[in-house]
């Protein structure tokens, strides 16, 4: 994809966001592209592709908001970003002659994207890239529920560290609570990882404003054998 | 190495093509160039260090084609590059005026390679790295040969989602007969993952015309134990 | 980080020297800082972010030496870069002016470091960042010291190959004498892996005159169940 962006966009920059999203999980990628956006310079174009339907007849889309554009499968991997950026304008790719002239059947990032993208960069009007679109494929963000006399929540995913991500949001709970994670007491939430004593668990707010559960020195999806989709009380 | 290059050609752009190629897996590494290549520009040189027997009396070669420029141990790495770009020229690098000053027994891609590239795209003249070569070491490519009603080839290695690579190309199979491999059946060869069931092993012709075996949104490599060299048939 | 570097500082060239660091191994850190530095061009500003202290009152640091700038927490990071490198000059970052206007309690990289590398790359003063700082946090560099009629050292931390890499450094210890690891014999000190037999172990001076212990065309740090802080003994 790099070779083919530097080829037809030869001053084009090229950013490496993540290649830490576990494959086929689309909501994770959903959630890094929503919480990291915002960090990127204005007129970004953002290439985000985890997609398990690549080759059938699932659309591609390209987005744009106020301050950047993006391409994904239409799989709801967009769906989050809605939530920070306002997407004023969705299109369909249909018009290949702006493609490689052979696309296989399980690398669409080669064949689609990457053209596609660099020829974004070069200033090729998105309009001509094919039709509008109003449905996109949306996941519906796990929203918390009031739940014994708390708040309930789930994990989301989990950074490289071993860290656990929430659906948990600041002024959603209240800090002074005590947080459970399958049952299981984790504790009040710290501001720090020093708070907690080493190889302890903690839960605290990370860098994007969600409750995290972490254990100081360790891996918290390993210690305590945790998965995405793994129930986090508050209260 | 890309601080070295940095610092001697400022205006270079370094691209990682691969760092997922196994420990000293110089076949892997062959197929990687063979099928990445065409995508880059003209003019790219391709800086590719798989190299086991570092530090020893091997060789370093340049290679050049009609668009590109290589760099690789002498070991079989740029074997295969030759079936889609024909080298037109091998050198050997003995010049060591263009080298570090003091070169290891283990780190030759910072010592010899590194530094060399950069010159190479500052204007050095190829013909000044060393003699020319003839006989550059070879690995042959596995041919596939006709077997017990139909066609026998091999894994070739794995991609980073657990995707086996076999050495069977599009029209050396016909796309309607069944695939096996270590001698359990696969099914015939689809066109994309959806048409598998989630879970289910397929077989289809992947992103660079070789037939890949797979398990939908699944690790085939770990889910069948397999490995490269493991037999695959078409009949 | 990347996408709030270029936003800030469009032209800066950001390169990933290692990413390979296991998580919170400040030493192993300090080791990569130190044996890579002289290879980055002149100028060259370095981020070096190991932070387990991250959101607690540790400080940040700033330091310069004749050739190249660095930030990284004040946790040791920094200490061994002082042999190669002398460090000219300190400072503590209090000036939240240059940071992002929130700052969380886990992910200062992008919060506190990324913004202010952009700045001092764009041309802002050092000066400005925050005081001179006289007593940074030092790691002691691990001493091999005399015993049992050779030299003892330890095991610093192990490459993306699995070799590890000692703190007995060439000049130090005799090449013609045997290494032992764990008590166990090595071998004497080769100098490239081809000179042992494949899957047998072996020590050698590697790339950055540091002795190593690896097993040819194998993995030293799964085989031989290698820890940091192991016992190697040359004699």
């Amino acid at each position: 994809m790099k070779g083919l962006i530097q080829a037809i966009a030869p001053q084009a920059r090229v950013i490496d966001l993540s290649h830490g999203v576990p494959a086929q999980n689309v909501r994770w990628a959903a959630w890094t592209l929503m919480v990291s956006a915002e960090y990127f310079p204005k007129g970004t174009l953002f290439v985000s592709i985890v997609d398990p339907g690549v080759g059938s007849s699932r659309r591609i889309l390209w987005a744009r908001s106020a301050r950047h554009q993006f391409l994904a499968p239409d799989n709801g991997l967009l769906s989050w970003i809605e939530e920070p950026e306002r997407i004023l304008e969705w299109r369909s790719l249909t018009q290949s002659r702006f493609w490689l002239p052979e696309v296989s059947g399980t690398f669409h990032g080669r064949d689609i994207f990457a053209p596609v993208a660099a020829r974004l960069w070069s200033g090729l009007a998105p309009a001509e890239l094919g039709p509008r679109v109003v449905d996109p494929v949306r996941i519906p963000f796990p929203a918390p529920r009031r739940s014994r006399g708390g708040v309930e929540g789930e994990i989301l995913g989990f950074d490289r560290f071993g860290n656990a991500v929430t659906n948990l949001r600041r002024g959603e709970i209240n800090g002074t609570i005590s947080i459970f994670c399958k049952g299981k007491k984790i504790g009040r939430v710290l501001r720090n990882y020093t708070e907690a004593p080493a190889g302890g668990p903690l839960a605290l707010f990370g860098a994007f404003g969600y409750l995290e559960l972490s254990v100081r020195n360790g891996d918290f999806s390993r210690l305590w054998r945790a998965r995405a989709g793994d129930r986090v009380h508050a209260r």
